[in-house]
Parts: C-alpha cells; sequence; structure tokens
C-alpha cells in the first residue's frame, strides 16, 4: 500500500497518447496520459470514461458539439458515444475507466491502441 | 454530458466528512469531501476506497503505521483494511470508490454513515 505522487509519475515518461496505470481501485483503473495533437475518432462500446485535466487545457470533440476542459475540470464520456480529443498544446490528464480499457475503443489494432502499462 | 470543475464544487458545501457525489464513470462515484479532526476507524469490506488529496494534507491511520498524504498524492485502502482518516487542518479529497460505499464502512448506523449526495 504506497502513495501515489502524481507529479512524480507524470515526470516517469514522456511519450504522447500512452497512457500509464497509476492505480487500481476495485475494477477501475486510474492512469495518467499526456496528449498532444489530435487523436483518433472513436467510441468505446463498454466503457464511460473519466477525463480529468491536472496542467494545461484539453478539447473533446463531439460529433455536435466541442467541450473545453481547463486545469481541475473533468468530464465524464459515456459509453458508445464517440468523441475525439485534441489538444493544440501538451495536457496531462488523469483518467477514470474500467480495467483493460483500450484507448482507441472500437478502433481496435490503430497504432496508439493501448490498455496501458503500469508504472 | 456537463463538465465538472472541482473548485466550483467544493465552493458548494462547507459540511466536514459529508462527501458529495460529483460524478459517476460505470459503477464508480466519484465524490469531493471536506475533512478536518479525526474521524472513526472502519473498514469496507468489500470495497476498495482511493483517496487523492486536492488541497491541504491528510494522514491515514492503519493499525500498524500511517500514511500522510500531500497535495497531488493518492492513495488505495484496499477492501477489508481498518484505517482512520486524520486532518489536523481542513483538507479537501476527491474519492473514487463504487457508487452506494457508505462512508464510515462497517460501523453501520454511525452518526457521520453517508453514501454522499449529489451535488
Amino acid at each position: 500500500m504506497e502513495k501515489i505522487n502524481l507529479a512524480k509519475k507524470l515526470a516517469l515518461f514522456h511519450e504522447l497518447w500512452s497512457p500509464k496505470i497509476v492505480a487500481e481501485v476495485n475494477d477501475t483503473h486510474i492512469k495518467l496520459s499526456k496528449l498532444q495533437g489530435e487523436f483518433d475518432w472513436h467510441r468505446h462500446e463498454l466503457e464511460d470514461e473519466l477525463f480529468l485535466v491536472l496542467h494545461g487545457r484539453l478539447q473533446i470533440q463531439f460529433q455536435d458539439h466541442d467541450v473545453w476542459l481547463e486545469e481541475g475540470e473533468m468530464l465524464v464520456v459515456p459509453r458508445g458515444v464517440a468523441h475525439r480529443p485534441v489538444a493544440p498544446e501538451e495536457v496531462h490528464v488523469l483518467l477514470v475507466e474500467p480495467r483493460g480499457t483500450v484507448s482507441t475503443g472500437n478502433l481496435t489494432g490503430d497504432d496508439r491502441s493501448t490498455a496501458g502499462e503500469w508504472i
């Protein structure tokens, strides 16, 4: 039972769009990710996904509107809803999603598909 | 699908030891709570519980050791493990736990027992 320091964990990696698992709580993984640029449009058929912005700002695009998240703001993207994260500048986010959730959802086999690795 | 601003949510309440639900993601509730003083020793038989400190510092006491959490640090308390949160000064925390988790765990009927209310 070790405490987790978010800043120290964020200092351990630099890859973009490569979520890292930092905690498991029940069937849920807490991940950290660094994002910049445009991700792929995708949806998660079975999983709601929570984004909390730790540093920077993140746009989440939906088919009919966009949401900007600033530091200290979060959004739950419900299962089945197509979305695309976009970050003009690097942004650091904390994700809350079920264990095994793949980053690209229905886009299996995408170069950036990953369920994350532990750090 | 509304974004959630943590600072704005924290400004909505002042009660201590009264977790407020701000998001649901799958079967998980995200709660905010303000703590000061000593809570009751308790354990959650079926639920792991994650504490993330947003402002201030929190001590979580266990039977054989204590953990201090500073801002930006988090800890998962596994199910079945007796613990007691203690905060000499007011601390604001974000909790990640299954929907319906009662704050006092096995101490049912305690004055401070609550599964939280939505804000």
